[in-house]
């Protein structure tokens, strides 16, 4: 095992994973920018290295500072956690120089699964469905009608270098299609200089569903149940349940499946978590695979009681899964609500500042993942998530009640916040029915909230 | 089910019901003495009403405040958590009288199993094992010596009025009896003016092993398994767990038919807690039962996943317990430290006070109830306990590595407290190899803590 590993990350994840070293007897160094200075993380490892000035490219992301600091405190792994630096492949290669571990996957399993078009392909290939397309862009009009017409409607069509929007068009039958293509094609030409156009099944308020994945180094994979994400704001997920409800254990099975055949097919090493889209059929779509813990990873630990993190950190030191997959059982329900500095009322724009006072909620089945306190100052630098509470019960509606009981006692005085949002979506009808999709909130959630 | 449930309580255990009773929407109304005003119980409540001055028979014991707050308010029932009035028949009684619903025992149990010598006499005619001995108190040496020699040694000789250790010897065999008798009998009649004497079986090295009951009224009881509470300080629990290391399946399915059989005794309803002493041979003795929730139901709770408070509540209302015997599955292991504002270099004197900064620990199986908060002042006028730390893990080495780490983490600056104590007991070999018992911290621990 590991005796020392270096955490290259910061707040809530940067804590988890202290957290589970200690516990584990391993020695950690926290690294931390100049606005870090009093942030907890600091303080609850071993050692501390200051990496550089505020801004993530001057430090979080600065490889040669992160592998200096491992060098100089003598530590043989490091633990990326998610976001900054955990999905960079250069960071793995390095570290492989250095003999030092990266507690994730291996090189290739990042730049395969990182690039979109090249994940498609091998998922096309393990028979793990995706969403059905055209294989290449095109700006034949018979091309695309063909590969429309082939896959059934409804259809996006989107400008091959587009975003924002633009280039985008949904169709609904035949008859439209050929207006539709040619709009969308100018439309692209005049704004990237480029009509080359992709023609996909457009998938009508899908639900976000991710599989969590282990998988050793011995090629044994197993994967801890599903998370229904579908909650988000502009791909931004809010609240992260576990299991689905609207999964049926059959599905769960199947999909269960398909999600180890992602794996596989890449031989996988690492926690993992392959993501589809489910639409109102029960038909689902590999969407990407993250090779890294997610912020969500809480609520399958409560229904599985299987320390993610622990694993992660044993199956990078070459321990054997001691998980099989009848071993995996999902019980209850968990719910996580992200708690932000931001303020719904302006567009949901982060509020870093003072925290005067803070109380943070307790007792049964009841966890909070943070890493402020009562007068510590949120920097403005990093994202504006400060916190998850996660919660779980028996079933989703006592689940619901309890998260609401959590939020209500959450006072976080000082700084603008999303409880009191967070808690209007707990108690929207829609979403206690669990009648919920990807775009949900923003469809219809949003305008009514304001209203109020 | 209840609409309005008062809570005459405070601290923690006022936290906690609150907590549940918002869970299953039932609105609360908090009691509070002068002193506790500030108090979070106060705050998270729907409705609070002070019940008088600070020393607790002005406020938290006197009934007549309470019943007057009850029907002012418009509560259909009282939670009295534990100490305080919760096993005070007259109470019971009271609200009965007003058509308040007790969530507890009926005033017969509480009676019945408060009474030590008839509850004792109960649980011989149930067949439920007690500490062997005399069944009536003698001063005549033949008797006495008749007794000592029918159980066998080590015997105890205790005082019938005694009481601070006077008037007790511990006797060996039977050549030292009769001096050791004779001189505990003088001691006795000096000392209290009595000198009939009980002869009880010595236990060596006993554990403290409890069983957790809830019991409806229809006649359907379970247990939720063993708690070991052997780590105690003047009969003080400090750590508890579940379950119990020593335990093996085949004892506590014996050991918990027998406390049920005990709760089946005198027809009980209620959660309840059934206590035995448990000897280094394996077999197990009745102490006495309580009739009302613990200050360690949470490691029953970690480990059963059942909330113990919610079930109380909803048997008082007259639910039936949809819970069987097969259902309960004990999994891992929980340990909980009580955290108390106390001094241990100064013989554990209590230490209220103001609290500038206040840290909790947080994470993954890591729960806490507490009552205090950065700013909040801890009165002087009630017990010491400010919080339970309460953490889950596969089993007892884990949750042992994850007591500690969570332990660090707790930062109470501004009063003193035993966090240092308890993670010096965590790090005890003796108790990390469970070889302890009810007086090891006494015996084992005080003296070399003091001397480092």
């Amino acid at each position: 095992m590991f005796k020392k590993i270096l955490v290259a990350n910061r707040g809530e994840i940067a804590i988890r994973i202290i957290r589970a070293c200690k516990e584990m007897n391993i020695k950690t160094v926290a690294v931390y920018s100049e606005a870090d200075r009093e942030s907890l993380h600091v303080h609850y490892a071993d050692e501390s290295i200051c990496i550089g000035a505020p801004a993530p490219n001057k430090s979080y992301l600065d490889i040669k500072s992160i592998i200096s600091a491992a060098l100089v405190t003598g530590a043989d792994a490091i633990h990326p956690g998610y976001g900054f630096l955990s999905e960079n492949s250069k960071l793995v290669d390095i570290c492989n120089m250095h003999g030092i571990k990266f507690i994730g996957p291996k090189k290739e399993h990042i730049e395969r699964m990182g690039d979109k078009s090249e994940a498609r392909k091998t998922m096309i290939e393990a028979g793990v469905p995706v969403v059905p397309g055209s294989e290449e862009a095109t700006n034949e009009f018979e091309k695309a009608f063909e590969v429309a017409e082939s896959i059934g409607y409804p259809v996006i069509i989107k400008a091959s270098s587009g975003g924002g929007g633009r280039g985008m068009r949904i169709v609904h039958n035949s008859e439209e299609f050929k207006d539709s293509f040619n709009t969308a094609k100018t439309e692209s030409k005049n704004a990237f200089g480029d009509d080359s156009m992709y023609v996909e099944k457009f998938i009508e308020r899908p639900r976000h569903i991710e599989y969590q994945i282990l998988a050793d180094e011995y090629g044994n994979i197993v994967h801890l149940g599903d998370r229904d994400c579908s909650m988000q704001r502009r791909n931004q997920k809010m609240i992260e349940e576990s299991p689905s409800s609207v999964v049926s254990d059959e599905l769960r099975e199947k999909m269960g499946a398909s999600a180890i055949k992602a794996a596989k097919a890449v031989n996988y090493v690492n926690a993992g978590t392959v993501e589809f889209l489910l639409d109102e059929d029960g038909k689902y779509y590999f969407i990407e695979m993250n090779t890294r813990v997610q912020v969500e990873h809480p609520v399958t630990e409560m229904v599985t009681r299987v320390d993610i993190i622990k694993k992660q950190i044993e199956i990078a030191s070459g321990k054997k899964l001691d998980l099989r997959q009848d071993d995996i059982v999902l019980n209850g329900h968990a719910i996580e609500c992200r708690i932000n500095a931001e303020n719904p009322e302006f567009n949901f724009r982060a509020c870093p500042g003072y925290i005067e006072d803070l109380i943070i909620p307790g007792g049964n089945e009841t966890r909070v993942d943070t890493f402020i306190y009562s007068g510590y100052t949120i920097p403005s630098n990093y994202d504006s998530m400060i916190g998850k509470l996660i919660v779980w019960a028996p079933n989703r509606i006592e689940a619901i009640e309890k998260m609401k009981r959590a939020l209500e006692e959450f006072w976080v005085i000082g700084i603008d916040n999303n409880i009191e949002f967070q808690i209007s979506l707990l108690e929207n009808e829609k979403f206690i029915k669990d009648e919920i999709y990807t775009s949900f909130i923003e469809k219809e959630v949003l305008a009514s909230y304001f209203k109020n």
